[in-house]
């Protein structure tokens, strides 16, 4: 198992080279101050404690996973001694409001925090993580005095949160769960039923765990116009936030997943557990939507995890293990064999995984930019300008990053050969944990869906012209430079044909709404590849200007580049089928009949 | 985690409508008599013998996985007790040489009982299929003493048999191993050395396990031309066949893999072992190739069989499950949503697999049929005719059916959603054994070389022109069809792409040897579609025929039809991918220097 490393280059390349993470924190108000030297501490800081401390668990974390008793649910090995260090160091409240105790820090600072804990160790960076939207649920919708009674000791760590949406019978179409909340007087209630996939729903790393729970009222209407928010504590809490007595909430048992087995899943029943309204009867749902953009781009970053850590993997066993020459010569004449990172698949393959991890990261923390910005801009027309670029980007971030991190988690076993296969490199149990990555948080059918029927073809296709023209400016802005048109002129053509596409659908779409489906996944990765082209584009824009200015770390700026560069030449053509996919309609998927399967 | 059910109809489908298996034995000499009652039997009794008495093992297998003591290995429960009822049903025997107890059928028959026992549970299966290397070793190189000690107890099944290639350094490029053979007296040697990945090396499974080993003499040549071949029995054999003491054979501990954990994955440690030279000193690594193409089929089979598993989990979900609605209208309109069956991305992903399993299906049993002409066809030339097809086909088939195999099998966990990453449903185990099969026999980089490298350019195009003319041919049949232009117009120009291709491949590398490397895998991948075209163009034109003449079962043949429009309007298009990054050329990988990485 190879030991994680922060990609600090890499990822400062990304906040100071290429979006200028310094000058977007001066756009921001309200915001806690960041200036570089506040940047460097965290990131620097994070990146010791995600090596030393977190790294570390997660061959162990997947091997002891976590035991279920009907006492409770014991996590593996370290995990609960890393959870109290984490909580000391204060990360938890990183970027939680001032005011519940928090550091008022923006997201996209978080985001950094997030890749860099997540990529030493994805089931144990899930516990502080479901914590998040339990925080940004009570802090939306929540009354004073329950944001008083559950924020302080969510936003310092000392407690954790759940999220207890899906049934047996209903994930994604929650309209249908049955679990019942009674009134018993002010605003508490009694709530019954049975949650499944609850992720934290029970563990032995924090004092409490508080429940986010969706349930209907005795006289809800059907469907999701009925479904209602409440906060259930496993330990009920006293005014003065003490710990009170066992609420009826238990674990009845645990999940055994294909991966991440150092989160726990589980089966939550709640015997008329006493729970409390949070918001509006019945307006559940919508207020469910409110982080869910925050809560898709920490699962999208899951795609950029497991590239790096199959990159991490895969590099150093390319550039050490020795099989066949070079189909151009002996490259390691005294040894045995040549290293196999000569042999030009294998680079394929590694510069696959390459540009993936690198283009993600820039994907993502420009979401993540958007995401401050949407809520701390200065003015409402630049608060208005990042809601629609989240709201367009956000589904294919998590829907393509996902899928493709799956893809570098499979190239990542492929570079080892049989010894991917094998525990003891690391490589299985990343394609293990990678997998769940495209089901959770909205599987990519469901992002592919808001994509093109909510957003582009809802908004009558002005979130998809809102960020092509910034596609567009980009490529303007780059004619009078030669170099540069190598990307700029496919990614015009792509961005182009990206447009023609959203209006081919919708056109489609008014004669027969299957087509919708039809198109939707493709389209959302057609999406994907372009968005990374305009990144990958912007990426050897920058990376030329600082060769052409003297700029140290030539090595990166050059490989940044060639990636680049492969990107549009080996990846980029994707397109062209995805293309000739969308145009074919709806017609060859919905001939068959169910029967006929 | 679903029962296997052997699909019987479609099986038929490809012996009998498509490839018209009773005919094809017609034509072969000196096998014995297959005929439709002799196919039936053999086929009915092994589908119940895998759904009854194999498919239950599966689970259990997974979850058991083997155990490894200083004296030997257990297999799961179960294991042992079905090898003995599939040895005392003659199994293990069906396809041998009746010289040495066999039944004498021919490969193509094999290849169905693999499949099914395959598909029930691909780890149990590999017990009796890596005995069939052995044997073929033996046979094909072995002193008739040699043969006489050993065939008749491996055929019958009461021993099983390894194959020891791989030593920790090396695996693909086996010109590195360092295992020694000391010559002791007459033709026997004493064996010293460590093989790691060693497939049924340990087990309990049989009385004796028969290892064919790599090895070098003292005296070798350095690097593949000095490799040899030995037999290495766990226990010494007699002369009359009865069991010896032990030999200095062990099994140093045992492999924990991703998937497969029922198949036992040994390190072996030979320590001064008595062993046998087969065939010629130093000729050991060209005797491995003489039954490569039979080894590669079966491992090929697996891509069919983790589309079938996954199919057949899938389809049930996909037709019970409900959630939301279609878009063109509710389908259950009396229930809570419809089934996700409605839904057209689930269709794309079924679709998908169903494409795949039963296009693998005919490319596989079409594969086996060469396999008996090359041995048996009555003339030199129709033998040769085979043998150039294997030649092509075979890296193809091994490819590129278990990439897509891959491909299906994460399909499969994604219809399920967050239940597909959960144990009991098994499609979280059919991801995880599926991994192995782009791992063994040839990784798809090496498979990827042996096409274009050594059979396409190595035959300066001949042997895939000879395959092309048969596309085309088939092709040109059709001319008056007109339902067929659908699928004959792609076909013909997709294989016209294929042929241009090749030939570009060609120039480029002779420019550029690093061109080859660079194309091979795309190359690969776009053989396989324009391969599986034409089987889906055939099954098209078989199944309207059928249709035609009023045969009955017309919603199989109208399901053909359907799947066959699918792959040409949704998968195809593939190639236009893959042409574009095989014209990209090796520039783009070759850039970036090791270290840049």
């Amino acid at each position: 198992m190879p030991a994680y490393k922060a990609p600090l280059r890499d990822i400062r390349f990304v906040m100071d080279d290429l979006l200028g993470f310094s000058e977007h924190y001066k756009q921001l108000d309200s915001v806690t101050e960041v200036d570089d030297e506040v940047q460097t501490a965290i990131i620097e800081e994070a990146a010791k404690f995600s090596e030393n401390v977190i790294s570390p668990l997660n061959a162990v974390g997947d091997q002891a996973g976590c035991v279920w008793s009907a006492e409770g649910v014991t996590t593996p090995p370290g995990y609960k001694q890393a959870y109290q260090q984490y909580c000391e160091g204060g990360w938890p409240a990183l970027a939680m409001p001032e005011s519940y105790g928090g550091q008022g820090l923006p997201e996209s600072m978080n985001i950094v925090l997030t890749e860099l804990i997540s990529s030493s160790c994805p089931a144990w960076s899930g516990y502080p993580g479901l914590r998040e939207g339990a925080i940004k649920t009570l802090l939306n919708h929540g009354s004073n005095e329950l944001k008083e009674r559950f924020l302080p000791n969510l936003v310092s760590g000392q407690w954790t949160g759940t999220m207890c949406l899906t049934e047996s019978h209903c994930g994604s179409d929650l309209g249908q769960l049955k679990t019942k909340a009674i009134p018993v007087c002010g605003n508490e209630y009694r709530l019954t039923g049975t949650k499944i996939f609850i992720s934290c729903g029970e563990h032995d790393m924090a004092e409490n765990i508080v429940h986010i729970v969706l349930a209907r009222l005795p006289d809800a209407p059907a469907g999701s116009a009925g479904i209602s928010l409440f906060v259930v504590p496993k330990l009920l809490v006293n005014d003065d936030q003490s710990l009170g007595g066992k609420n009826n909430v238990s674990c009845g048992s645990i999940e055994h997943k294909m991966g991440i087995h150092g989160f726990v899943t589980c089966v939550m029943n709640f015997d008329g557990a006493t729970g409390y309204l949070i918001g509006k009867p019945n307006k559940g749902l919508q207020a469910m939507f409110t982080f869910m953009n925050s809560a898709r781009l920490t699962t999208a970053l899951q795609g950029l995890v497991h590239a790096e850590v199959a990159y991490q993997g895969a590099v150093p066993y390319a550039q050490e293990r020795l099989a066949m020459r070079s189909l151009s010569g002996a490259k390691n004449p005294d040894g045995p064999a040549d290293p196999i990172i000569v042999h030009p698949d294998v680079r394929r393959m590694l510069l696959t995984i390459k540009s993936f991890a690198e283009g993600f990261r820039a994907f993502a923390y420009y979401v993540a930019q958007q995401l401050d910005l949407s809520e701390h801009a200065k003015t409402e027309a630049s608060r208005e300008q990042a809601k629609q670029l989240l709201a367009l980007l956000t589904p294919v971030c998590k829907g393509f990053m996902t899928e493709l991190g799956c893809e570098a988690a499979h190239h990542g076993v492929q570079i080892f050969g049989g010894h991917g296969y094998i525990r003891e490199w690391g490589m299985e149990q990343n394609q293990r944990d990678s997998r769940i990555s495209t089901l959770y948080e909205g599987t990519t059918g469901i992002q592919a869906l808001d994509l093109i029927g909510r957003k582009v073809l809802g908004s009558k296709g002005a979130l998809l012209t809102n960020f092509s023209n910034i596609i567009f400016e980009f490529c303007q802005s780059q004619q009078a430079n030669q170099p540069m048109q190598e990307f700029t002129q496919p990614l015009h053509e792509t961005t182009t044909q990206w447009l023609e596409l959203a209006t081919s659908i919708g056109q489609s779409a008014a004669r027969d709404p299957e087509e919708i489906g039809a198109a939707s996944v493709d389209f959302l990765m057609f999406s994907g590849y372009t968005i990374l082209a305009y990144f990958w584009a912007r990426m050897a824009q920058v990376s030329m200007d600082k060769l052409e200015t003297g700029a140290e770390d030539r090595d990166l700026y050059f490989s940044k580049i060639s990636t680049a560069r492969f990107f549009f030449q080996r990846l980029l053509p994707r397109t062209a089928t995805l293309k000739q996919t969308i145009q074919s309609g709806a017609a060859s998927l919905m001939e068959i009949t169910p029967e006929q399967f």
